[in-house]
């Protein structure tokens, strides 16, 4: 696998990189949240600004992201704008995610944006040259909140935006069984096994997928999500459980 | 699944049951081991006779059992004899293993007993038709410390095991790669999909396979072997640690 360095962290390598999610609706909020998840010392902190009160504002944005990059150092900062098309709060035209991605590539404030893999032919690979550009990391993302599809298919997902520019691809799917976990799992291996080379992230929501948040080390999952408070998608578990899982699973 | 009621602990419901193996030569060692382990609230012990140094004597073998009864109360204790086949101490026939099996289960000392599978045509049936004559449960064994077979080959062992009388069917097998490891889980689930309804022990051994035990809960290995010192096979880790990600997992 290559390693994908960010900063002084290491995706792709080693223990699994914990990244915490700030889900918070007003500048206040989102800030205050911030210094909780700091805190907590994770390896990434993902700005989930699709639950930002003005997120049709993309000054308002701007300044956010060069408040919270003042206030979190150097730690490294994901910019993540989720539709309700993947299950997340903002309503927004191609075109407009477009330009704020672009926008936000440029404003120096973020290490990687989330780039929704299948809104539109070719939007993957459009940002992900222009975040390029700037020195941004791009990861393309899919997710599907109410089934498993077959692992073939995930497989080709996470390759096909392998092929798009991401640099991690990141797909999250939802088990309706034991055995829809376990082809999350052998659909991550499988990318490794015919020839991906990027680190990926893949997870199994809820309660049954939990497993597959902590055993990425294994079976090849370059990046958990854990939360500081909030959760931002089902089976997400508190950053200090899974520090502690990830660390004994890792001395084995 | 049926759950397998011994003593107070329910095997085969709710979070995987902690065994924690006794691996000591001398009589006093295996009572000061003793001693250890309880300390710690394992749901069963598992006395590994093989490693005592006077194993050829059953005697002295039952007298160790009274006293280690007397000493570990109500936990249920597990009696193993590991034949070197199987990557234990013993280098013991077919017959005396049968004779000392039998006098074992006639002791009134122990819950269950480990029966190897495949030593000989009908010893697990035999032995297991005692071994139900005096109160005693069976725990099914086969390892393969070299390899993993392949997952259908997996699933007729445990299948086997539960035809011929085994409580619980239990292998153990040691992964070449991270899909030798999803090998062994699938198999576990498997058992289950094609109508398995006892409580079964799966573990892929080694680092690679620690993953598998931890996650029996939601992939169905009941019982998970840890350690208070002294480790029996590859692979095993602390009983602190597996108690802490057991409870992460359930409560996910």
């Amino acid at each position: 696998m290559e390693c994908l360095k960010v900063k002084e962290v290491e995706f792709g390598s080693g223990v699994p990189k914990i990244c915490v999610p700030i889900v918070a609706v007003t500048r206040k909020e989102i800030l205050e949240m911030a210094k909780q998840v700091i805190a907590k010392k994770p390896d990434c902190i993902e700005l989930r600004i699709d639950w930002y009160e003005d997120v049709g504002n993309p000054d308002r944005i701007l300044e956010i992201l060069k408040e919270l990059r003042n206030l979190i150092g150097d730690t490294v900062l994901l910019f993540t704008l989720r539709t309700q098309r993947e299950g997340g709060e903002a309503d927004i035209s191609c075109k407009d995610y477009k330009l704020l991605s672009e926008r936000v590539c440029q404003s120096g404030c973020i290490d990687m944006i989330d780039v929704e893999a299948f809104m539109e032919e070719g939007l993957l690979y459009t940002i992900s040259k222009t975040a390029h550009e700037y020195g941004v990391y791009v990861v393309g993302s899919n997710h599907d909140f109410i089934k498993t599809p077959p692992e073939e298919e995930i497989v080709k997902r996470l390759q096909f935006m392998d092929r798009e520019g991401a640099d991690i691809p990141k797909i999250a799917v939802m088990p309706r069984s034991t055995r829809d976990v376990l082809s999350l799992l052998s659909a991550t291996l499988r990318y490794r096994e015919t020839g991906g080379k990027k680190p990926v992230i893949t997870m199994s929501m809820g309660k049954n997928g939990v497993i597959s948040r902590l055993a990425g080390e294994i079976f090849g999952s370059a990046v958990t999500f854990a939360t500081a408070g909030k959760i931002s998608a089902p089976g997400q578990l508190a950053i200090e459980d899974v520090r502690k899982t990830l660390d004994i699973l890792h001395q084995g």
